[in-house]
């Protein structure tokens, strides 16, 4: 009977230390999980459950839907042919998930709405962002969360750009020309700070007619009538909202895919001849003053072999009409991301994203 | 009869028409394509043979091997799994190649071992270099004329560097350790001018042993030996030999490969924290002169539990060896030339190499 007292109230004590033990180990696995760190300064101790990898794809979890707009994730293969991960916006993945995927405009100022702790130290976090540095609010405090970057530029991680791409069939002729230059005024540059784009304009039409499409001007385009519009226009004013390297945005391709004379203002002539050929387009730079460019496109009007020498590139590269619904501005950038993901398994941290990006 | 004699002159006016027609079209043909301009400055009228492309593999053409040294085409399956191109030194197809792979260092000093005039317009030229700004010697004329760059930089468009991948066994466990610091000095680094390394190592031999391996110091380390040798160290002195961003070579992977805690000179600390965890690595930054590092890693010495930490981040993540036999040493690089080019097809020119390279 003694013995079996014993024995009871020792493996009562054994249970009680068992009990304890397993808090204190819980409670020091949740203390060494430091909140939202890259995850080299973050070792934790999940195990990650294979069952939902069993196609050996990483997971993609889109943390925001940018600007609320949502779309199937089969639009990755439909339109890009793109099928590397499993994209997914479904929350309770996190622990699971092999990459965040996060838009830094859809972060709040205090940062609160980013992913819980504690952070899966696989786990790498993708910043994900498309504006121009002059157009970015930084939000303080993110700046060493990040393992890769998504942008337009060039030395992203994921780079996300408009390129021409090889020729590979003959199908190019002039459109019908019917106004001499067009340009399209999108919602969000009438937001931007920026005046640069309209002053030049406003100094342009002292000069020459300009047709001018977009909400701000009273002339709204349907989506329908934008490559088509485009298409109509002798010249077309690809003015980006500012000027930094790298960011020439779709303003650009429109024109190069409907097959008219891109006239540019934005970052370098050298920095457009990186994405496309030289003798493609026509840079404000390339005059002295808008009165100058004015004349130039009045001649070229009148000249017609000087014209078409602006298509000559097009034996040998092909520009592909972009995405321009609304609900698929993104589509691209967050397929690439999954592409990406899809390839690249290997260590990576951004130390600091707004030096990165502001240099 | 007159009837058959007029055609009889008629004919043969076409003849001689045709055959004069024929060689203006080749002369005009010749002297529009201008030797050596990336493509869209140079558009030319060559047709591209399709047999040989059947498999709709792009065509790679190496055009000088570096260093001398060969490899198999094959081994980029066997080592790398990439088969995205058809890699050929076969110079004799150079008007077929959609790309050329020209490496930096094999180009003489007049240029005049480039590829040969007309240039097709379809071809890419990619700027094959992987030694540091401060090891590289410009050539003159050169700027312009590459669409692509291959490079250990982050920013190339193929950025060839050694990566940390995700784990994907259970399988470290800390080597037998008989040395306490070990450096192993190739040859190139003997040649080069900086002196840096030296100087540290001087001053840092003043306070703690460092076993040195290498041609210069008279004891030759065969390829085999060369891990082995590594991992048998506490210790490894990753010294680079010149200070350059994201210039962080083998010799960093070396002692992460082995087993081994690497002391690394070169380039900040942030910038090695974009490649590896915080915690792999001493860096000689951390310490205001040699003599300090040297009692810390003494301290190391008799610290295990310290020592260990240097390991935590291997739960995670793991290096694999690099190959290092001579003849493999650029292996790597022109496998991933392969690969990029059966990715990308796409419009790209870089506008000035040497602006980009020196900044």
């Amino acid at each position: 009977m003694l013995n079996t007292a014993t024995s009871g109230i020792s493996s009562n004590i054994v249970y009680v230390l068992l009990i304890i033990g397993g808090f204190i180990t819980l409670f020091s696995m949740y203390y060494k999980t430091s909140p939202m760190l890259p995850c080299q300064r973050q070792p934790s101790y999940s195990v990650k459950n294979t069952a939902y990898s069993m196609a050996n794809k990483p997971i993609l979890l889109l943390w925001f839907w940018p600007e609320n707009d949502r779309f199937d994730f089969k639009d990755c293969k439909t339109f890009f042919n793109i099928d590397g991960c499993n994209l997914t916006d479904n929350r309770t993945l996190y622990s699971e998930a092999d990459a965040v995927l996060i838009f830094h405009r859809a972060i709040n100022h205090n940062a609160s709405n980013l992913p819980p702790s504690p952070r899966p130290s696989f786990q790498k976090w993708i910043w994900f962002h498309v504006e121009s540095p002059t157009n970015t609010q930084k939000v303080p405090g993110i700046e060493n969360l990040f393992n890769e970057t998504l942008n337009y530029r060039q030395d992203a991680d994921i780079p996300v750009h408009w390129k021409l791409s090889k020729k590979t069939r003959d199908d190019f002729a002039l459109p019908k020309k019917e106004r001499m230059i067009c340009w399209i005024v999108s919602n969000n540059d009438s937001h931007t700070g920026t005046k640069m784009m309209y002053s030049y304009y406003r100094e342009l039409v002292k000069h020459i007619k300009v047709d001018v499409f977009g909400k701000v001007f009273g002339s709204f385009l349907k989506y329908k009538d934008y490559f088509s519009t485009i298409a109509s226009c002798k010249f077309y004013l690809s003015f980006e909202n500012s000027v930094d390297k790298d960011y020439i945005t779709e303003k650009l391709n429109g024109p190069l895919a409907a097959g008219t004379v891109p006239v540019v203002l934005g970052p370098s002539r050298q920095n457009y001849e990186s994405f496309i050929p030289g003798d493609s387009f026509i840079h404000v730079n390339d005059f002295p003053e808008a009165k100058a460019l004015a004349d130039f496109l009045l001649q070229l009007d009148k000249n017609d072999e000087a014209y078409m020498r602006y298509f000559n590139w097009r034996q040998y590269y092909s520009a592909r009409p972009h995405l321009i619904k609304q609900n698929r501005k993104f589509l691209q950038a967050i397929c690439y991301a999954c592409d990406h993901v899809g390839r690249h398994r290997e260590y990576r941290v951004v130390p600091d994203i707004y030096k990165w990006y502001f240099g």
